[in-house]
């Protein structure tokens, strides 16, 4: 090559953006670490370690708690291929960006999607599924929990009675949702879930974490024809991640040393107390926000605490305000997708990033690029309301 | 939980293995860089400065060159995927692991596959491919350029030009070729090439640097049906390399770190002194295990210098001597797979470990262990037979 790229070094953001989420100091030094080889005997400890947390955070005893050695949408992929059969009937709820990934994901694995479509920012009751469920009787039904792209929280723990009765597989994305809200894979009867290592969890994005209970794997394994990817067959993952250890595939070290810490960190401070920490800050920047003028995309009562989803004021130039925070301040939030393009902001407060200092620090330089605007509010006031909130 | 693992913290090994290799302090010191957004400027900045270096790497102008977001079996199945229908012709050439992976890879993707093998150790010549190109006159053709497996180094050229004439498009496994033999993608005429991290790159494990030249992108836009995976789907992954950087997934933004920092390493010393220096160390390895009466699996003349598969000697028990350089060394070298299982070592001199210090600390610690189990050698020869080599 005639010119080399300069060497990486990259810039220091606040990451409150929709995934990756601020990583803590002890992650990163962890990613670090000296390499291993993947079946060295410190390795596998690692990984049995990885489980345990990993079973933790999904509240489930599920032995197939594992990560897949790639980012969440390819945990999507895995919960989908692995259960999926040409043919087979699957429902999937769409009200954002990743229900529709989903029905693609589950169209490529050949099976006959009924799509349940509901407004962006809007969640699903058990009443829009239950006819369907009727009338489909769906072998898998897919919903996202945390709708990333309008901030919505769907309840699950009804939906998945209703399909357990309808004996059908529930598959739900919790990509934004572990380690941010309570996630309860066994108390609900979810079949399969899957997640992202960069929201809540507060690790670098290249893994999924995923869990499947024993009514998936019997489905797998009353499977007529293989699982289309070879990379993504739980019934071969079964054996690298079980105690046979047999080689599957290179298994991503240090990325899995990061995850390794970044659940660590997560059961120090308690799984408890790390949810009740993202619904504090996220309660903070609503006040600060509605302090001035600046409303929810989702609908009231199902907010995310920290994946917050915003209408961007009228007359108020998204983008301008984007490129100032990130610029000017080092901040990242995130645009709109789809149909909230242009409209909405996306304001994570996930993992380390939710912690006071951003949202004080986000909405102070959120009223320095209004003001430039001239969008009309009492200055002060966003700040104020956030530390009203926090007393 | 009760009781959460210990904090990572691996042992410091010498990794001789068929990867992952050592990692150079430098990459992971760019593994432990902030992380920014994946769709922030510099990490766009940094995916073209990536993209730049592996098309040199690959000797390739291939707009559609990049990484994977997983692991080198997940670049595999891309490959495959991309350019196979269901009832498509694919002959795939089986002499070692990956060559069945690939075969396996194929037939899920639903390819009509045709096998053509070989015994393990052995490398294809163009006779053996092409009665049964004229007979099924395939779509694609596969084969593994570096079988880590065997330790095969298989000529591409001949392959590659009659792969051509007969209308077929060529998939070449590079992962553990790419960086310490020459691969020529456009001076061959390779069609699709992906490659691992973690092999003579230096990186950790978790990318799979791929390269799909104009021929297949068509045959990827001619398909009736989608790509059966969303993830690994290249028209899709196209917007987010491409200029118009639309968002697919969130990219492993540190470990994409690493794989810049590892190539800028590779281009600083230039392409064919890395060649040179795999070169070098394998001929001292070689020197200095003949010296002991200690051969290798693979074909005379078609040997890998980055995967010294060699023979354990009789009357040594294989597991023991693993054993001992591990714990008493630091040292991970492979074991023999399937066929070779037991009675094969697979000693890698890839990326970093690539060096002289490595070659002369293996063939000391092997003496001694060898030593142990009354092997009857003159001591010293192997160190002696090694230094000869580097005169």
């Amino acid at each position: 090559m005639t010119e080399l790229p300069p060497l990486v070094n990259p810039p220091v953001r606040t990451l409150m953006g929709p995934g990756p989420s601020d990583i803590h100091p002890r992650v990163l030094a962890a990613l670090a670490r000296p390499t291993v080889g993947h079946l060295d005997p410190y390795y596998l400890q690692l990984m049995d370690g990885l489980q345990g947390m990993l079973r933790s955070v999904f509240h489930t005893r599920n032995r197939m708690t594992f990560a897949v050695s790639a980012t969440g949408s390819a945990g999507m992929e895995a919960a989908v291929v692995n259960l999926v059969e040409p043919g087979d009937a699957m429902v999937v709820c769409v009200n954002g960006v990743f229900g529709e990934r989903m029905a693609d994901v589950a169209a490529r694995a050949g099976a006959a999607v009924t799509r349940i479509d509901k407004p962006w920012g809007d969640v699903f009751e058990p009443d829009d599924l239950k006819p369907v469920l009727e009338r489909t009787r769906p072998k898998v039904v897919g919903i996202v929990m945390a709708e990333t792209s309008t901030g919505a929280w769907q309840p699950i723990e009804e939906i998945a009675r209703l399909t357990r009765a309808h004996d059908g597989l529930l598959v739900v994305d919790t990509v934004t949702a572990l380690g941010g809200i309570p996630v309860d894979v066994d108390g609900w009867g979810i079949d399969v879930a899957y997640a992202g290592s960069q929201k809540c969890l507060g690790c670098p994005p290249g893994l999924a974490p995923i869990t499947f209970n024993e009514r998936a794997l019997q489905a797998v394994n009353a499977r007529k024809k293989k699982v289309q990817s070879w990379y993504l067959d739980v019934s071969l993952l079964a054996s690298y991640w079980g105690q046979e250890r047999v080689y599957h595939h290179t298994g991503p070290i240090n990325m899995s040393y990061a995850l390794h810490e970044s659940l660590r960190i997560v059961h120090e401070e308690g799984l408890d107390a790390c949810h009740a920490r993202h619904m504090r800050h996220h309660r903070a920047l609503k006040a600060g926000l509605a302090a001035i003028g600046i409303g929810y995309a989702a609908r009231e009562g199902h907010q995310l605490p920290m994946l917050n989803a915003v209408r961007v004021p009228d007359g108020v130039d998204d983008a301008r305000v984007r490129r100032g925070l990130l610029e000017r301040f080092g901040i990242e939030i995130g645009g709109g997708l789809g149909a909230f393009k242009g409209k909405v902001w996306r304001v994570g407060l996930m993992g380390y990033t939710a912690r006071a200092a951003n949202v004080l620090l986000f909405l102070g330089a959120l009223e320095q690029l209004l003001r430039e605007q001239a969008y009309a509010f009492a200055p002060g006031s966003s700040i104020a309301a956030a530390n009203d909130a926090y007393l």
